[in-house]
């Protein structure tokens, strides 16, 4: 059988390393997957829009440009990608990773959330159409691992 | 010019007046309108699943269980809407209206957002992807009726 | 809120009576729901091709025009439908019932299986892909009243 | 004339030889081919969900999770193929291997099934929506290498 | 079961009266179609364009005006039709008629073709893509009165 | 063969009366068609974003408001027509009613332009992707009539 | 700018060179297109299912079993393609191509005709849809040229 | 994370130096992105019908032809970009920019257009289905960077 590269949209939570272990841990394994992400850094995020297209005093406006650029990114992304994992972090309302867990499921793309159970109740519908919810990001590397290669850990 | 009915369904918080004062609007104003909106029961929404299917002790695929039932509503009624209505409330995470809104945007679907101003930074990218932002319901029926009838209130 | 008429198929086994279960149960919850099915004549069926359109003695393409004569009705009814459900008997492989659930699942269009626990194990992928999995018909009607109505039996 | 790499994916029966045979068969030939398939070792496939994702002790989650699990593999190689063959064997109900043909054939993907006369009534409506039924694995490569080098055995 | 009407389009041959002997039998019948169909009056399609948006004296350019104002219609009846029929003649090369049935073929509709034996080989590519090949307009209301009442004649 | 609706946008120049002329041609004719528009109201259509959801002193983003507002009505009704019909005038620079043809060609909706030979160079993309371009609104009425009838005048 | 390569099918007739002169076109230009068509081979092709699925005595199945084969090639094709081209000769009927142009059409996949002045009239609807019309090889390496490196001969 | 190359079309005027100042800015910037254009040859552009296919006299047809010439290049580049900058100048009407939008729009395709605040308000309904309205070339390679590298100048 061939093997291709996968790519694999991660989004959701900026503010732990859970992307860098989820890298770490398929390079560890040796898996054939291309990572992409929104960008992750939240100071260069907020401004995505004044800091490329001018000024605007207006909060409410500035965050409309900013979402405008950001948005130009990740559905890109998540357009090209074979499968997209979705985090649910402890902090902020990450209302953005739910609307690409549903924009994914419009467009018939797999996902894969990965929270703890805490939020389970919250987040039954996220989940339900999902392919796997994962508590750990290792969790996450053992389903590419065996989507991937049809390994178990 | 011909009159058509616009189908409009009201996604998201199940714990104020807010379809009700836009249904009143609507009516008052005249308006060639029918409205969806998934169960608003939160009691018969969250034992979807069991209530219909049969028993389930576990939490997670209780959930799962009610998650899905509730999606064969919310995901058809979305589907056949000509606009969508996504509101967030000050209770409860709501990620099940982001998700909403996500799918929406993937199926080239309009909808407007209703929500505080306090949410503004963090729903910036739900905003984004909306054709309007209102802050009350009487914003929405003005909306609709200005989008049924091209008067401005 | 509005109600609408909800088209349902229903797909799969047609040596019992669960679509007469069904649609008896429909209608004493009086629930706006237009049944459609294919062709239940198994006889007919299986003559759909040579019955409408000339002789023909070789058993493979017999049933090759039979089976595009039925598709015609099938696959228009499917796509033109609300929910489908799919029933899996104990007779016969049922082939056709699989192949249904899996051009509904590509479409989005969402569906519900029924079928016994004995077929769990080699239905999983069916099941997985579908928004809910009923025991009887009984359970099928309780979603569908959920799902149009919003109350639990 | 240019030549391309085709991907084909080999749906369906686990227990046999025929895609070995069919691999063997095309690299004899020389065809530009990719193949690729589900998890074929039947033990990592029925643990799927909870050898990845943790453990779960109630059968119809534990099938529940590992199809979720599965499907991110098979649906994106599915989408990804130029085209399927489905192969149904003697042995298990094989009712995936009808899913995935539903799924190939309402994407518009080309599909050939593969099985014995035996299974040909049964398998009327699976067949009317494919392109070609074979009866060998040697026939599939005999239809790659027509499909590809235009040339008959 | 519910009923519902059926939207058939009859594209092709306009020089006989195969689309009235059709419309007829399916009257006689009972049965609840809405039968669509191209401008068949020759002259007047072959002025459409200029008989509308003004003189043109270069045939090629005359054609191409009038083909412009007929695929309006014609594909919008194609595209809102639940089955489509195409009748291959005996006069003329209508390569629309095959068009159409490549039209309808990309858009996944169901369609029958309705020509003689003569033509089985030419038309091979046309029949194959086809859910029936019908030899009279007697087997073609045959088709219809199975397809919408599940009834052999 | 059956008769049908026929819902026509009406997509342009908001600042002479070939809507009105078109509408009555129509109406004079007996055809069965349903006209559809934007907000032609200028004033009106200018403060849709601030009449409905608020001030805003900024031009551009009472503009950006606005433009938000009227394309949940002009999207809307363009993917639900059969037909569009595309207006430019001599005065403003019409680049909305260049965008709608866009719009429509890409989702293959079939349009009609309408315009003075003046502007034949400038709009020759949009020409192009049409499948009419008329001189006067009474041309249109022409070619509805044809389309729908199959008569010439 | 960048270059890319572009894919482009040549459908239709194959009992004339027109295939190679625009090849050659093409490479003394130095034009990067990858050149498609279907089996040409007038004998094989008629063969393509008896010759690999196995005998068939009935010519209007054997004609039906090689349009399938035939079939996995030219939708997959055409579907890959950036541009199409098709070719109408003096002989055969040709069906097949006009198939393979609303079948383009349909898929919103633009193409080019090729053929004599003589089928102007017959092939008024395939030439409307179509972006050109050539009458010969050589002006459709002009247009090649023209639309991959923007200059005229 | 890993990087990909970035296909943008730029679209719209084609009589200053923009393009090359954007392409230059991204080289400079070392962004993977390939820039793809429609033919900026105004003459050739013009020509690209008659200078192909053959002689026409007509103005109309002219025009017609080179349209139909010129959109093989402009709607393939389109769909296969990841993003489109759509530039209004100050000369001519530039209808064709204003329509590659609209196409861009339907098909969900992120753009961003560039232009003076002279042209605000008459661009209102095309800025606002843009993810960004950017004022200058350097803008445009500041968003690019950024949805790219994710910094920010």
């Amino acid at each position: 059988m061939a093997e291709r590269t996968w790519n694999v949209y991660l989004s959701g939570e900026i503010h732990s390393d859970w992307r860098e272990r989820i890298e770490a841990g398929a390079r560890e394994a040796g898996l054939p997957v291309s990572f992409f992400a929104p960008v992750t850094d939240h100071a260069a995020s907020d401004d995505a829009g004044v800091g490329t297209l001018g000024e605007e005093s207006e909060p409410f406006w500035r965050d409309h440009m900013g979402a405008g650029v950001n948005a130009i990114r990740t559905q890109t992304l998540i357009r090209d990608a074979d499968a997209v994992v979705v985090r649910f972090g402890d902090k902020y309302r990450q209302w953005n990773a739910a609307f690409d867990a549903g924009y994914a499921a419009a467009l018939g793309k797999p996902y894969i959330t990965l929270h703890d159970a805490e939020f389970d109740h919250a987040l039954k519908e996220v989940d339900r159409a999902a392919q796997a919810t994962a508590r750990t990001a290792e969790h996450v590397v053992d389903v590419l691992r065996y989507v991937i290669r049809g390994t178990l850990p």
